[in-house]
């Protein structure tokens, strides 16, 4: 969540601009996706045009160069996601933007550093923002638009499940299911760059063995369906050792097949419930097998974290491997900021099946 | 788990008395109830008498007092716990013995010393037996053989739990379910030792208004029925925090309204499964509210913490608890060893509703 000082401020700048009140502005014209009522996204969210203050002392004026357009934005639309913003807000809270002018007393960016929001819900649909130094941070200037603007959200839940929950040396097995989401993808690659070896578990489609080589060229050690997860002998045969840590972002019978190959002290670590269904957890499991069940929720650690140096190594890292083309942005659709609709429409599809993440070129 | 040199040893005794092989023997006969095949209790118990060896150096022996049948005790005779002596072997893990004869080279132990078994599936329900020193360990000579028999089960599993899992301080809320068991009795009394408050969950029952008085005298802050526990207001209107420590031998949708009450960043401790279904766990509660659902078992944590300084400090002060009357042994019946059916066919009712613990005189 925003300081609350930061929704109400952002909340006051929308509502002035919706009454036209023009007392701070320039000649810059913001274009934004605002958030008129919790609903349907779609009835929700309008383009509306916000002419932008003259900066603050201790402000910068920021470009945005694209946008994602993430499953949670869409909850948060219709009001059943954790994090209520209020309302007016502009929606998004992923996205890479450049700043274009900075204040008298700016002294952390300069003009042409290419930044990411450093609070939640942010407001990255938008074309131009004016915001506090603090609210943005650098990034490394090295990383492609679409690069910079996925990496905040996937990458970094990813890197955190697989550092902050069990202490993982080099053959250690990870298991996940959900495997081809956007976290999916980092997590294969990033076991790939670590030296740890990802089962990864997928629905079964018509395409699946498209599907199961795009994710070995990604680094998956092993990929299987659902279906063949209940009989498989990698881990009985002692092929590969059980799993130390699995990774959940389905729940209902798939997490709890995933369960039973976890290893003794196993840990589950749950961001995800794409089933809709609670997670079954076997009584034997926690008591004989020592395994513990946890949830991760990157908007909490941000809070908890941002600033600090694991935060900041964390995003050292993930930019190194991406430049290093070890982490690769996940499948995704560019769409122009003015065909946000189809984004919207297929950012939460029921099935789950788009296959793609939509970013939003922003000044298209 | 016994380690493996005691099973064979205690294996190979059994049989050369099945033999009446008496090359060691002396005029004591032990009379033992021996698991001679996995199955039913009833059928697979029966007694033998034992020749006992004369002692080597290093070793002690001792009359029973007091043994407990527990309902792990009973599955392990059905095949089910997790824990499996070889094939034939004395059954029961609890009970105390009064040393009455100690080997040559004996330093740790003297005659008079009551002891409890140090190691699991040490095999309680005899009268007589013979061990190395280091197998039983010296306990408070002032508890009564009652106490003394039923204090390494319930009371270490309630002790470590309300220790291991989260930092309780005074004031501090527990949720538990199974709030009768001779666990939860525990539970109920080392909260009210220890400043915390305990909310107590039980199935409702005809006489559910003296079964809530009785707890409440233990020293239960609050009992609620599972019905109550739904609609309770105790936490919403503030009365009470919310619990930071839930603790569960239930599972199923008991568990789950007990997680439903549980404060955020609180634990779930499983040690048991009475319901027979798993535990369900909101992936909300996993995400958001960022909930850890554990397992505990006292056969495990025994195993890695015996002797250690953790434990000693848990069995002096779980003894000076009994002994200052703050820690009552759970409601049970005493009966004599020979009428150990009777105990065998109850200790594990289906419904679960005899609500005391037998306790096996072992003299008579």
């Amino acid at each position: 969540m925003a300081a609350a000082g930061m929704s109400l401020r952002r909340s006051s700048v929308i509502i002035s601009a919706l009454f036209r009140n023009a007392s701070r502005q320039n000649s810059t014209i913001s274009h934004q996706l605002v958030v008129t009522q919790y609903g349907d996204p779609i009835k929700s969210v309008s383009m509306a045009e916000e002419p932008l203050p003259s900066l603050n002392s201790n402000e910068v004026k920021v470009r945005m160069l694209a946008s994602t357009v993430n499953p949670a934005d869409i909850n948060t639309i219709q009001g059943s996601y954790a994090v209520k913003p209020n309302i007016p807000f502009v929606g998004g809270n992923e996205g890479v933007g450049e700043v274009i002018e900075v204040g008298s007393d700016v002294t952390q960016l300069k003009v042409g550093d290419k930044v990411l929001p450093a609070i939640n819900a942010w407001g990255t649909w938008r074309t131009y923002a004016v915001c506090p130094q603090n609210h943005v941070f650098k990034i490394n200037p090295n990383l492609s638009p679409v690069e910079a603007a996925t990496m905040s959200v996937n990458p970094c839940t990813a890197y955190r499940m697989l550092k902050d929950f069990v202490s993982l040396k080099s053959g250690d097995v990870v298991i996940q299911n959900g495997a081809n989401s956007a976290v999916g993808q980092s997590v294969i690659q990033m076991c790939k760059a670590w030296g740890l070896k990802s089962v990864n578990i997928v629905r079964n489609r018509p395409n699946i063995e498209e599907l199961k080589k795009e994710l070995q060229e990604l680094g998956a050690h092993v990929v299987l369906t659902e279906e063949e997860l209940r009989t498989t002998e990698v881990f009985k045969s002692k092929q590969l050792s059980r799993p130390l840590l699995g990774l959940n972002c389905v729940g209902g019978k798939n997490a709890l097949e995933v369960t039973r190959q976890l290893g003794n002290k196993g840990t589950m670590v749950t961001y995800g419930g794409m089933s809709r269904e609670p997670l079954m957890v076997p009584v034997s499991a926690l008591i004989f097998k020592d395994q513990r069940f946890v949830g991760y929720w990157m908007t909490r650690w941000n809070k908890e974290n941002q600033g600090s140096e694991n935060w900041e190594n964390m995003y050292d890292n993930i930019a190194t491997m991406i430049i290093e083309k070890k982490l690769a942005p996940p499948k995704h659709k560019l769409v122009p900021f003015t065909q946000f609709k189809e984004a919207i429409e297929n950012a939460l599809s029921p099935k789950g099946f788009i296959g793609y993440k939509y970013i939003l070129d922003m000044q298209k």
